[in-house]
């Protein structure tokens, strides 16, 4: 038992509130524990230069935390005039994993942004992002099968991620909330697919390191916990889910 | 009638969800129609440089919109370096009228950052903005109430606003949403005491002018108005509403 | 009597010295007490991005100091890489401002840029901007008659602009230099149309409220000083004064 | 073979010249075949002010490409006015990698600053730029030995870095050149100490995913030539080589 | 005869009204020809942080031009977010020039800020502000005597400035104007002493070289120039040019 | 003899090592006494808009140095986010020196990038850019001409340039190395042909001035030791340096 009475593969209720904006295509608040963020995912008829007339479609994404999302006031980036080296890593992993399971030739000449805002941050914000941007995602795309825009669904997979760690005391443990994060020697993000292929890997020891056991153990335990957060998935996207992976337009 | 079904002297609802966000000291979501804006307020024990030694106190905001809040998406302001003008705009004026019902001398030299962060915006942000901060601000006064950091509650009166405007057809109307913004000829935002009192008066012809006339319509809309949002005010306050404006401690 | 032997309702000396710079299309000093603006007009081509194929016209202005128009050297907003708040919104005054009162169909797919450059400052710096601008332009476009781009003037009424406010002893005062300004507790600037509209109010209490009364008294006060404003700027136009609200080009 | 008849546990050529530019306390070019990197390490007697009064020391790393390292001239990111966010997860991962072998506390409070510069690249800059680094650091440690302002080497164990990643084709590979890295699927880079223990792992399907299966059988390639890093390693330190994760000053 | 009817060897009309803006210690407008430029000099009684507990002084300088002092507008530096390559270059120039005839030694722990302001440009905008920021830091050095804060005009020689060139026929002239400047092959801007001391020379030939010859020949022509500056800045000055060059304190 | 043992003409010694980098069209490493410069010419196939449609090519050049390539460690301009003003005086320098000895009618449209890239600093960075970026712009041309995109060699001359100075005993000295030039009271930079034209002449006397007679004798010095320098280029360039100011393409 942690200290926060969760075993140690155990995931905090996760929660998923689809439309959650108005605006845009696709939009869903989730809730891991005490950590909110609402992501948006919003459907732009062109590409960016690098891409023009490739027929090919693009996914970027962009993560912010409000000021107050944290127990100490961020600065805001925008006063500061820069963003910072964390959100920048942060919204190439985002964008990058949901490439991975997008059929992007399938989307045409369009961007997909999606931004994921941090309205309350308690650990594991970027895996929170992943798996609630997927939802968004697919629901931005759902709202253009039904204008008859897209034939079909250009999703492959399902995707969702979340963290694993290593307490000081040798624990492996699932989905860090922020105490334990903070003190964790090890914090690792597993993104993978419904069908447990890897999209990305990101082991870290500050200040320390692992073995290799300890890897194919965190490795287990995130397993686990992904295919809780796929169920959930399918649910929140109700009909939409049985689209994911689905072939041929005629079908 | 108005083609929302509103009159022309008729709010959008309007409601506030106090601790909305766990972090801060005071923080509130507050609804008008579809615009829905976070706001906070953080406590910080110091004030800035050109403060430091006068044993009062200050209030600075900052406001932005999610990059979806909007119809079209726009750009985050992080990613292009700087802060708009209107957005400094919309700052300046929140913090200056905040300034305006709090005894900056009786609140020590510390910092309020109100931080108005819009989810969805359907015209009126600033106005919204400046009557959700208000509650929030009253609730950060009253978590230092509660830890004994402060005696007496630094607020000397309520404070709320809200938008009034001329359609093309010449009527004068309370509480624009964006689709009547868009198409004003005229746009006049009031920031008004609970006693009647003016912080803030700013109205605008854009591309259009408006006579003496039309002007004390405009003022007599807003000020029906803002008597129900004082009235909102204090349900969301609660026990606290009754210690704004009152006076010495041991009373 | 204010101790600058002033009456409450009295301007300080304006003058107007046209063609001040020699390259601009239209170019004015304009001194008000020690308050010194270089207003300067020029026209470009072509608009902006978002006007392009519209027909219409634009005028957008920039406000700057020379570091030592005031008491303090002020840093030059090029050496910090941005530009405050208080220049954007001053900016964005001048340009709307200009905009009410200009025809921007009659001027076709063209931008005049405006340049308010203050030398030196005593108080009311963008009122005598928008004064001293609105002959600027009015000289630019009158320079595109003379050589046959325009063929009538495309400017519908006079526009100027004061400020008003109330000193700390409960006195509306008329036209305030820096030293008033700074002690003020309500500070207003009015922009009105040669025919007594509105364009702009903008009322403003720091730390301080205002009643109806006292906005009523300040309204008084600011309509009487602008009309002898535009007496001024009529000398100061000569002969082009006479089209500004004419009506069509055979007349 | 691969196409540049290389087996696929084959490193290219690596070559580490110590003492390559004369200023900083430690330096190093390293190539790694046709990737450049000069590794530099500057100590500074003081630490970011976030650790003021810890006693303990701070490494952080900054990392950049000369325009024409690549094939393409790339803009300096000193003309954009902003550092790319590659650039900012380079940074971030050299400067924990490297802290993750270093005792702080045993350096004082002082910063060691890590500059890899790339002069030319073929693939696997920031693996080349760790490994180098690490060299760069021992330098400059060495360096405050010998004025005895240090007692004992600080660094912990051996560190080095390399790519493997999975080609079109599913064969698994060591240290992908550009040509290689450009087409792979997988990409991923391992950072290891010289006990065998992984400091980093970041593993990436761009558009594409990778299995456990294979997962594991990079972690083996990656591990052999690792063993290899670290035995030229050995060779470019020298003498100092024997000091690593040695014990109490008084052996 | 040049085609604007001055000889090879004859300045433009040069005239420097003094005291012309009230706020700077001291202030001048010079005007060459139609080149028009406002010198202010700020005293601030402090020294940059390189500079402190030396008990030296430091002058720096600030150039800008209106945006429309030129034939086209120029796009403002604070709105670009960054000075350009040309006014850094100028900055320095002045900057240095004035530190070369100061004695930094005897105005103590104070920063003279020099601020040239280009009104109207004509060619030669860089050597105006250099004769006229001379006088503008001679009167504020007397603000200072007046006020007993120095006992000693801390300027050692007069200093002056102007531009010498080739035109492409060959022919060598004194104070380019701006259609002269835009065709000549070379162009030289030299700095002197009233004592006919070097302080800078800068001969640039664009696309075009000069030789030994040309050299002396402008070298000379400039000699001449100054001559006459020399004399029009003395007349400026007034009593305080007396002083220049002055010996110890209780003369 | 100066405390180096060199004697007051007598440069530091000069290697050009030329192809240095791979990718560039044209690369040399400079190294003159302890100053090391990587000089890489790149072609572009276009010019900037300013130039378009004119025929003509473009030079430009961008300048940088290591964070350690001097003895305290500077700051990255990438992370100040802005380019100071002596590396943009530096840049404009060199871009403007190459383009007196270039045809850029010859180039057609075409860009060439200089980038010079100071690895490690003793004194004359700039000088030792000039001198080395002559080389490798030839280089770059020369491949063109190989590729029979060109088909003459549009150099016309010869190019380099070195410093000469002002001890503070009043010795004139050539090639000043850090220690000498951070004393020195003048500073002259010299850029000349082959031909024993000027084209750049920069002195500076900070705080302090130099009489005509010195001028005379460092013009002399550097006349002497650019002899040498074009000399070594020859040798460096091979059987290209027979091309350079060559006539017709027929020849």
């Amino acid at each position: 038992m942690r200290n926060n009475d969760r075993k140690v593969n155990q995931l905090r209720p996760i929660h998923m509130e689809v439309n959650y904006v108005k605006h845009p295509e696709g939009s869903v608040l989730i809730t891991v524990g005490d950590t909110k963020v609402i992501c948006n995912a919003s459907i732009e008829d062109r590409v960016p230069p690098f891409m023009r007339g490739s027929g090919k479609g693009w996914i970027t994404a962009e993560y912010a935390m409000l000021p107050r999302a944290t127990e100490q006031r961020n600065i805001r980036e925008s006063s500061k005039g820069k963003v910072s080296g964390r959100t920048m890593e942060i919204q190439r992993l985002i964008g990058r994993s949901l490439r991975a399971v997008v059929d992007l030739e399938k989307i045409g000449e369009r961007t997909v942004w999606v931004d994921c805002d941090v309205i309350q941050a308690d650990g594991g914000t970027r895996t929170a992002s992943i798996t609630g941007a997927f939802v968004a995602v697919v629901l931005a795309f759902a709202s253009l099968l039904e204008k008859n825009v897209l034939k079909q669904m250009p999703v492959t997979d399902f995707l969702g991620a979340t963290s694993v760690g290593v307490l000081p005391d040798g624990t492996e443990i699932l989905d860090l909330q922020y105490e334990e994060d903070s003190q964790a020697h090890v914090d690792m993000n597993i993104v993978m697919t419904g069908s447990g292929e890897f999209v990305e890997i990101q082991g870290t020891g500050e200040e320390a390191t692992f073995s290799m056991e300890q890897l194919q153990t965190m490795l287990g335990l995130a397993n686990e916990g992904l295919q809780d957060i796929f169920t959930l998935q399918k649910q929140a996207l109700g009909k939409w889910a049985g689209l994911i992976g689905g072939s041929a337009e005629n079908e």
